[in-house]
C-alpha cells in the first residue's frame, strides 16, 4: 500500500483542451545561450497557444518581427500543493510573432495582459510536440 | 484609475526565502538543443535549491555524475489566477549531482517524491542569477 501519485500520460488532444483550460502558464526559451522561463498568460486558439509580452520582455528580444520563429517550450500546470494531484502539460514549437493587424487587435482584447505597462507584441506558438500527464492517486479518480 | 498590477522587483533574500516557501517548482534545462521544463518539487538548503529527479526524467541525462554541472534555470511562483496577485522566482546556476551518501539520505528524507517510481539522483543548484518580482494591485498591501 503506498499513497505515491502516478504518472499518467495523456493524449495531445487532451493536453490541449487542459493548457486552454488555464490563463496562466510558463514560457521557456533561451536567452543569450541561458535557459530562461517567464510566467505569462496565455490563450488557446484553434490549438495555438498565444501570449502576449510587454517591452523589456526577454522573449520580446528573441521573437522578433525580423527573425524567423524560435523553438520555445510553454509549460502549464495544476498541482495541488498539499495531495500532488493534478496535472502538467508542455508543449515545444516555434514562436513567432503576430503581425497581422486583426490577429493582434483581436488577441489583444481577449488576453487582458496582468501588467500596467505597454504591451507591444502577441506572440503565436504552433505546438509540435506535446507531452501532458495527470498525477493521479493511483486509484480510478481523474482529476480535472 | 487602472485595476492592473505592478511589476515591483524583490531583493536576493526575499525570492530565495519566497523559493523555500513553496514546494514546488519548474527546472528548466536544455535537451537535445531544445528548451525543456519539468514541474518537481524541490527544498532550499543554505541558499541552494536542491531537487530530486526520477529515472528516466530528462535532467538525468545532462546532469550525470560523468558531466561537470550545466546551467539551469528553476522557477516558482504563487500567482492568483483570479487576482493576478502573487510573486515568481527564477533562479539560474550550475545544477550537480549530489554524491556524499550522508547528504543524499538526508535530503532524499526532506523532498518526498511525488511519484511511485524510482528516484536515482539528488541535484543541486547554486544559483547564481536571481531575479523575483511581485505583482501587486499597486497599492500598499504586500501579497505573501
Amino acid at each position: 500500500m503506498t499513497d505515491k501519485r502516478q504518472l499518467v500520460p495523456m493524449e495531445r488532444d487532451d493536453a490541449i483542451r487542459l493548457l486552454g483550460s488555464v490563463s496562466l502558464g510558463r514560457i521557456v526559451f533561451t536567452s543569450q545561450a541561458l535557459p530562461a522561463i517567464r510566467p505569462v498568460n496565455h490563450l488557446v486558439d484553434d490549438g495555438d497557444v498565444i501570449i502576449r509580452t510587454h517591452i523589456g520582455a526577454a522573449i520580446t528580444s528573441v521573437v522578433a518581427p525580423t527573425t524567423p520563429g524560435v523553438v520555445v517550450a510553454y509549460e502549464a500546470d495544476q498541482i495541488d500543493p498539499e495531495s500532488h494531484i493534478g496535472w502538467s502539460v508542455v508543449i515545444t514549437g516555434v514562436a513567432t510573432p503576430i503581425t497581422d493587424a486583426g490577429d493582434i487587435a483581436r488577441y489583444e482584447r481577449q488576453l487582458e495582459p496582468w501588467i500596467s505597462q505597454p504591451m507591444d507584441q502577441v506572440v503565436r506558438i504552433v505546438p509540435d510536440l506535446v507531452t501532458g500527464y495527470r498525477l493521479t492517486d493511483g486509484l480510478a479518480r481523474d482529476i480535472h
